[in-house]
């Protein structure tokens, strides 16, 4: 399988995670989402994701898969084994609220295009960027942090002591935030689940710099 | 099943329509969005939920679920038919996507506590919300409008001639475009989609004005 893909996505960072958990190999086809004016808005990359994101996955049969959830959750399907999901439908249903929370209602406010959106039409400072940035992840967290300090299904992960869909997209959310420098004082279950995560091979063979178009500059 | 939720929230429209199409019965439990500060942000509502969003689900054993998708994917697993979902994982996939390119990459960006966010702390104007609003929109339906346009495999609905998940997204998602009086000329096939959907039971009982803390206001 093919996985357009560019370091720093967050996106694309959960379903390298979702892959190495899986120990399913793929290949990397890196898109640069600065260089060229962004190569993930030119031509060729619309006709294989016309929203102009990644990632996307191209599967065996040459078919193209978009949005990382959909992507992990076909990985589930396909290869079951080990399983990022629960065995209930209402953990699964908990563990889903959790990824979303990430999914849906941090990161695309966040995201590089937004970002751009805001200092450029929206006519903000880069302060007021930053405010912007800080503001949706702390909404997010506090949620988060809230949810699982005191549910009693979180252990070393978000869901029991194994890793799972919700861990791959709470690491690479972690990451941005860290990039942005928010203070992350205020988390310290996610925190700990990081910590946990960055332990296991899968997780640290998906880190940014640790893929082949990675770069040095910050 | 008790249900949190919100006249004009896309997000527990999309869950009611799911109820309906599975022909389910609920309760609704609806919050105000506006009046007093926002009922969805107040200590009673953030036990329930601590994200302070709309829907929530409280099911029949009392545990609670947020995040529509995850609902509606719950509905799915506990009450599967009629499936809102493909029977093989590659089209599961892309009606997933489809689902989550309105869910992950439109709505997130174009709800209450952002548009507020914007003319508040932003210090944008009306104007320019409006502006935001429409570029996001436009964003999300291009994609949508050429990925349904050119897939051999949308139907009447999104996916084939049966109505699923992705319809579930879709008709709040225009109805919400229509109320800030976006153009929608360009996006015929999501209007052909929309209209065939609200000719049905399920998506029509529905719609925000048939729901019973409907206002009449604007």
């Amino acid at each position: 399988m093919d996985l357009y893909t560019y370091w720093r996505s967050t996106a694309a960072y959960r379903v390298r995670i979702a892959f190495n958990l899986k120990n399913l190999p793929y290949q990397s086809s890196p898109l640069h989402l600065v260089r060229d004016g962004g190569q993930q808005l030119g031509e060729a990359y619309q006709q294989i994701n016309p929203q102009k994101l990644v990632p996307a996955l191209r599967v065996e049969k040459g078919e193209i898969l978009t949005q990382s959830l959909a992507i992990i959750e076909y990985l589930e399907e396909q290869y079951p084994d080990p399983a990022l999901l629960p065995a209930t439908t209402i953990e699964r249903a908990h563990v889903r609220a959790l990824a979303q929370n990430i999914a849906c209602d941090i990161h695309p406010l966040n995201n590089l295009r937004v970002l751009k959106y805001l200092t450029g039409p929206c006519g903000l400072s880069k302060e007021q960027q930053t405010q912007w940035y800080r503001h949706w992840i702390d909404e997010g967290f506090v949620a988060l942090e809230a949810t699982l300090s005191q549910n009693s299904s979180a252990g070393d992960f978000c869901h029991g002591d194994n890793p799972g869909l919700a861990d791959c997209c709470l690491v690479p959310q972690i990451y941005n935030a860290r990039r942005f420098s928010i203070p992350l004082e205020n988390y310290p279950t996610l925190c700990r689940i990081e910590k946990n995560c960055l332990a296991l091979t899968a997780f640290d063979k998906a880190r940014p710099e640790k893929q082949p178009d990675a770069e040095t500059a910050s």
